[in-house]
């Protein structure tokens, strides 16, 4: 077992992609800020195409996360958590470690604020750096044998029902061995890093990302005692549709609706997984703390009733 | 990360040891059986010296659970879960594999029926047996950097607020890293075998046994955003006494009280385990869906409205 | 505030009607022995309609469920809960009591099993016999202005998301006062009655049916401080549909798809209420007790652990 | 039902109490700024005697509480909650209503922050203002059929598990119907005042101050069916001790340690009430939305993912 975050010795970085949040108006002087940054630090910086036009690169001919995926040491996100999201996941084969900055409020995986993130990058490219991985899921849907439809998520998959039709019901197997059928209006099969998202909102517990697990979240389930459940990284968990309408899985932001009964959705931790860099001395903690209000009302000592 | 169950391939039983439920009544008869089936079977059968005096042993000595530890290939408990649990955390140091038997009720742990065991045993005995690891946390109480307490704990350790005494404010730090002041009734540090005793009761996640982890579960917080958080098995977890009067820690069945305001309880994973032996074909999740109540209302595919 | 059950004093019974699940298979033979046992007791017995032609009396006319409520001084209803709620709605306008027969397992609202039903029943007809109450909400969906949509419910209104859709937002307001944006899979506004349904596995509290109460229990909310509330029966409750796709609203059975944006829900408790007879003694917390299975280990005294 | 808040046309105030947080210090000056201005405004200050202490107001007598009981028109605590707490339950059976004046953050109610409250004070002696009605709970316990304790509540009646002793088993009856037996550490029984206090933490709902009920919740129920349950204002609630050592039983702070099996607490309304006082147009609603962080993020339109 890793510990939650390991200083990485060997990092060098001499291609670093920027890539901003899709559409996003007032970041443009943020991403010239840090391509200036970085090119004055003898590093050269590739863009990603929309990113490219949305701050006016003209000249520049912009690449695609694919293309960013086979050439750069680094990305830098600049946007909010769903950017990351969607970046970590298409880069997550090509194995390309990705630094988060939040242009506006803090976020889970973009922790670096945009104001103040030129000293902070100057250190980790200077070697003050550490980084961690997160696992992603892999999964596939089966109608009569046949695989339908392939997600990647780095978040969750979701197994739900549709709008206004009741119940689904869920029969639920994990490693060969029956679990339960269950009734209820979903089930979230979520990562440590989608944990905090969809899943914590349904009753699910907080997974550390260093911890290697899967958590099983079923949405307002008709039995009381189906309760969040976290089984090991390597299980291999399969949900067949049995009753429900218009029923639908969705991997982190794709989506397949109109699952018939017997539909098997299988899922699996991915081979791949992402890898963040945070600014050395990084805590989860302090970002768990700081995005749940844990201690608002730090008590003067002893003067609790 | 070892699958959910293993086969054991080069288990043989020379000598096993029965141990049985302290001061049960009507177990005498189960036990006697026991001791002549494994007679039959070839196998030394040593009587943990309570059990021994229970039923009438008068000519064998008996052991200590220590002396067992030392001398026996195998134990067989006959009792509940209590019972399993405190042997378990006996035996844990001496690596000796447990069997569990109930006499009453199914237990998480003590899964085979009193009632039509020999067959069962008979099956396990020839090699036909799954085992698995469970985890131990270990912990110590310090007092002016002085350690005054040392506990073991198979299912948790709780850190709690006294009788009609308000809250208790815990400062945790988990691997050197501040995670939050805490108010609350209390805090359950547990393992995945706890995890469906005390800690279910307050919130907690189901964690599968062979997950590598440890969940914190907050009894009663005030602050309705310190959830359940489950945090890899390597992780050291520092908690400090703030504020409150009457505060007790308890690890298992071992309890603390009267801790002072900068106590600090220090709990980590032992470097011991229990093993726990199976009949072939095992699955954690029957138990699991027989002790909760799960698919009580198996539906007729189609059928729900 | 009336007591949970009050005794009634002057209930007479000259037409009974007997109305039976729809389409169900093996109920015919306790609605000919409930027909034979009313009309023995001479006592007139209309049958709703399809209740009439499932049994094969087709001499019998049958009656609507309009035409049972302006004729009947009680109905007699065999099957589920489900069927109840249904029947419950459309008499409550013309406050005939009901009396609950299930068939199959104990229902919450159809708390007399069909085996050893006439004894029960012969001493409520003979005014052993306790009543509640039990209230309605009615709503309306209006759309610039318009009322596009009328709905009662027994259960629960429910304002949910989309088949796939993400979160919803919608905006609550109780009696003019703002209360909050809520980011949500949805918000449940339930009645006592449908506080054993829907509600509870949203995390909802149970209400006494006697309680002048409504709840609103949001399903996954984004915000952990979401919690279910429970309002005074006199309130109105306004919730406009501020984001979210697709999103829908149900009340009970009848369901409204494809919400828009500024589309408002307006709820308040319904003029009507049903009225449910019991046999006398009957306890609320026996039902409740049953279908939980609440005391399922009670334990020998000064044996817990 | 009342509606939330209700206009009092015709409140007079001659005589006026002030009363602060005993021992407080730096509220002094909020102190004297308002018994001038009540001064100025024609009314009768009237001082709590350790409040007149504590400002060094030797020359004035200073009253008890139960003083101000019988003679003052109207009472403005300054403190918090708690403060708030203690002197509605010593004012109760005086009808003395209360407007509360919050020294440092908001409270539930003291909702009137002192910084700014001279203006909101001069409309409310000008006769704008809202009031509404708080109930409060009377135990009694019995042990061996006689009362050997009495207490008042106005937030909750807890009770609960001694300190490092297991679960206590309750059995729970209301009007002399049989609940359950639940095993737990603890059973809170609150009023809606008390429901965003302790009973919140142990996953209570909201209930509405005009609501006419009372709550109760299980803390960490062995039974993950024994949800919150809300019972009407006129149930009559007994709990018996049945298993458990060192039980407690707290009505709000006055604590009775040491409860035996077999004694029973008996809770039931009590006849009195708390009248607090408010600036018109207050809303519960806006208290809730600031204390519990509802709406942190509102939405742009249609900007929801």
């Amino acid at each position: 077992m890793p510990p939650p975050t390991s200083p990485t010795t060997q990092m060098t970085f001499q291609k670093i992609a920027i890539i901003g949040k899709p559409g996003a108006i007032g970041i443009g002087e943020s991403l010239n800020q840090l391509a200036a940054f970085l090119h004055d630090a003898g590093i050269d910086v590739l863009f990603e195409a929309e990113t490219a036009r949305n701050i006016g690169h003209r000249g520049l001919p912009g690449l695609t996360v694919e293309q960013i995926g086979r050439q750069a040491d680094a990305a830098i996100v600049v946007g909010g958590d769903g950017t990351m999201l969607g970046i970590a996941r298409q880069l997550a084969p090509h194995n390309v470690p990705l630094i988060g900055i939040n242009q506006g409020r803090l976020g889970f995986m973009t922790d670096i604020p945009a104001e103040g993130m030129l000293p902070l990058l100057a250190e980790m490219l200077a070697g003050q750096v550490d980084s961690e991985q997160r696992s992603l899921l892999e999964g596939a849907v089966l109608r009569n044998g046949e695989i339908i439809f392939r997600g990647l998520a780095f978040n969750d998959v979701v197994v739900a029902r549709g709008s206004g039709s009741g119940m689904v019901e869920l029969r639920v197997t994990v490693d060969s061995h029956f679990m339960y059928n269950q009734r209820s209006d979903g089930l979230i099969v979520s990562t440590p890093t989608g944990s905090t998202a969809y899943a914590l909102s349904a009753g699910g517990p907080l997974l550390h990302p260093s911890l290697g697990g899967i958590v099983l979240v079923p949405i307002a389930p008709h039995a009381l005692s189906n309760r969040p459940i976290v089984l090991p990284e390597s299980s291999e968990i399969r949900i067949e549709v049995m009753a429900g309408r218009d029923c639908s899985v969705n991997f982190d932001m794709q989506s397949l609706a109109s699952l018939e009964h017997h539909d098997c959705i299988l899922i699996r931790r991915s081979a791949h997984s992402a890898t963040f860099l945070h600014p050395r001395g990084w805590s989860y903690y302090d970002t768990l703390r700081e995005k749940l209000h844990w201690n608002e009302y730090p008590s003067v000592e002893g003067q609790l009733k």
